[in-house]
């Protein structure tokens, strides 16, 4: 293998660790300079400056920065959302070629890693020497293959925190029905994360929908209804992903801007549509919260257990690619102690491309309107320290036979 | 003035700090004791409890309980939405008769201004010998004559934070436009706050719209394409109760169980609606968020100024209480000092009782879709130590000319 340099750039949507990873790659990049990479080249714009020769030097960013890019939100290198075409993979090769690239990191999701396999492929077929990698990242935990992804932590405690704070509040101050939604297309990882929000019986969420099953809104009006009878609200946990029995998504929004490859609209508007449903059919008052983009942008909730393996896996992938591996994605193989540990394995990027995890089965109980206690125990671990806890007062009963009483007469003399 | 005892709620919305004021009074009502109160007494569920004699014993709290009430979100005594009666004022008499009450705190924004009047008005015409005092408390900042409300430093802290950690996403990975809605009926404060999320030119928010001007579709329209068009990006702030030209609600939730009394619709879903007309009219992708009670509730954008505050105008409102002082609301004065401090003062209940704080027009610019110099000014120290600012990359450029040509001799040599 020709020494050469090294490129990294992150793909689609950011996390809240993703630049843990880019500092990972840059810290071990740097750490093996001696066998190789000369450079550590970082690509702006993903993709779309990877093409347009829009590269940095990476090897210049001082220690100093990096440690605060470490805990800043957004792709510290910035994304696109380019659709690729066929003459990219030529001409990404070219600009490797130009640019002496050996290494191609790449941090994204599953359609990154289509990306770069077929990046890899082409790389193989034309006979240039190329080691790809891929470093996983999603919010959405749906990549196949490994036990989780970086930035599904964080946004899972971002998701637990903020449901607990509202249904809390909602606790103080009851408003019969809200609904907070999460992001999640197909799968509902983030939307089931929300449990972690529950201390108590009563405690928000009382119900959480997945778009693994398609809602029924008969069956959703009874659990609201039943959460309302019994405990005087009810806190529902939705993912903008959830569809009705046609397979539509619930309230996105439909214009053609927006509309996807199957002619389906942009999800996100779940929670304002049942929210709009649970007024008119029960004639309950309910409101919505979508905190959003706040999941994977937000950080004051980052889990140290996920800012951690973000910067384990871009480590690993700078390991991988200069021991001459190629066509793989790092993975987290989580370990079966007792105490929870994952460590670092590999797939082949072609399986973790073509493919989206949805969440299993056992996790979700048997009305779809829940997850399980497997679900738990695997979900907990990830968001590191647990989300705070909020005490009630002790809320002593008034006792008006003995010193009220004597008050009184006390108050008599002074009047 | 009989010594008796003291009763204290909580009326309304919950804050991030509302349980600071009532540490406050708790406090301040223990270390005054020899004075009286004899018994710090707290209405469950705010006057729905209150009426019901749900009643306890806040003097029995232990102190460690207390610091970590300071510390959580939602109303700790519980609040209510009841919508008083005339013969409520009465039945509460009597509770303060039965139980000797002689100071009554209430900590609530002007609906519980109003209560207090009401309340303190009875107590004199039936010569009742009690003493009333308010203590202000929003997230609306909407009361008037107090520079600002204990609630608002934080949540406008939460909102700011979130629209710079929203906007920094963005900047990363360009979504055309983007809409975050705040909460806020008929005053803008919160969305106007949005403003301290702004670090450069160009930063989110590119535009505020604010209750206090009508939207114009068509200039909403040109300030977003404006904004797409020098950015690539568009990311907008819009407050809850944004009104259409006929004053309507902006999306907002329309049945009957949400209706308010002038038969509008529960506002709520003006960024939905945005977001929709601007995937239709501009043809731009648009999504929305809506972080909704999380301004109230999240526990992690606390401002320690607000904190404070909060927890000042509850001991000062036992003071005045003790001093014999009666149907007023502590308010804050800020000084005109160059550094800001805010002193503690009174205003009548029925002043602030029938009013709403709207924002002045010198807060606002011209156009009406952003906000004054004067408005930072204004905003800036409530949110205590400024919210954190993000660093990009330094991002030196790729030298092709030296080092790269030379590492690709050395690449021939070592192939």
């Amino acid at each position: 293998m020709a020494a050469g340099n090294l490129l990294i750039a992150q793909g689609g949507g950011p996390t809240a660790v993703i630049n843990c990873s880019l500092v990972g790659v840059i810290d071990e990049a740097k750490r093996l300079k001696a066998k190789g990479p000369r450079k550590i080249i970082g690509a702006l714009r993903s993709i779309d400056g990877l093409i347009e020769e829009d590269l940095i030097d990476l090897g210049k960013e001082s220690g100093s920065l990096l440690k605060k890019i470490y805990n800043t939100p957004g792709a510290a290198l910035g994304s696109c959302r380019r659709k690729m075409q066929e003459e990219d993979y030529g001409r990404i090769l070219e600009v490797f070629k130009k640019y002496d690239v050996r290494y191609f990191l790449y941090n994204g999701g599953n359609g990154s890693m289509y990306t770069a396999h077929k990046i890899n492929k082409l790389a193989v077929e034309t006979g240039y020497e190329l080691n790809v990698i891929g470093i996983p990242k999603t919010i959405d935990n749906d990549l196949a293959h490994t036990d989780h992804t970086p930035g599904f932590g964080s946004a899972a405690k971002f998701i637990a925190a903020a449901t607990r704070e509202i249904g809390w509040d909602i606790k103080s101050l009851p408003t019969p029905v809200s609904i907070i939604e999460t992001p999640g297309r197909n799968a509902g990882w983030l939307a089931a994360a929300s449990i972690l929000a529950k201390q108590e019986d009563g405690d928000a969420p009382n119900f959480i929908y997945l778009p693994e099953r398609k809602l029924k809104l008969d069956s959703f009006f009874a659990d609201v209804d039943s959460s309302y009878s019994k405990y005087g609200r009810a806190v529902i946990v939705v993912c903008e992903g959830l569809t009705d029995e046609s397979g539509q998504y619930l309230g996105a929004v439909k214009s053609e801007a927006s509309r996807d490859g199957f002619g389906r609209g942009l999800p996100g508007g779940a929670a304002a549509f049942l929210a709009e449903k649970v007024n008119e059919v029960l004639k309950l008052r309910a409101r919505y919260e979508k905190p959003g983009l706040g999941a994977r942008a937000s950080v004051r909730y980052i889990s140290e257990v996920d800012q951690k393996e973000a910067y384990i896996v871009g480590k690993t992938a700078v390991q991988l690619a200069l021991k001459g591996t190629s066509g793989v994605m790092v993975t987290l193989e989580r370990q079966k102690e007792k105490k929870y540990i994952c460590k670092t394995g590999t797939v082949v990027l072609e399986s973790v491309a073509i493919a989206e995890k949805l969440i299993p089965a056992d996790f979700i109980n048997e009305e779809g309107n829940n997850v399980t206690e497997a679900f738990i125990e695997y979900c907990r671990p990830l968001i590191g320290k647990p989300i705070a806890s909020f005490p009630s007062l002790a809320s002593h009963k008034l006792n008006m036979n003995n010193s009220l009483k004597q008050s009184r007469v006390t108050s008599a003399k002074v009047s």
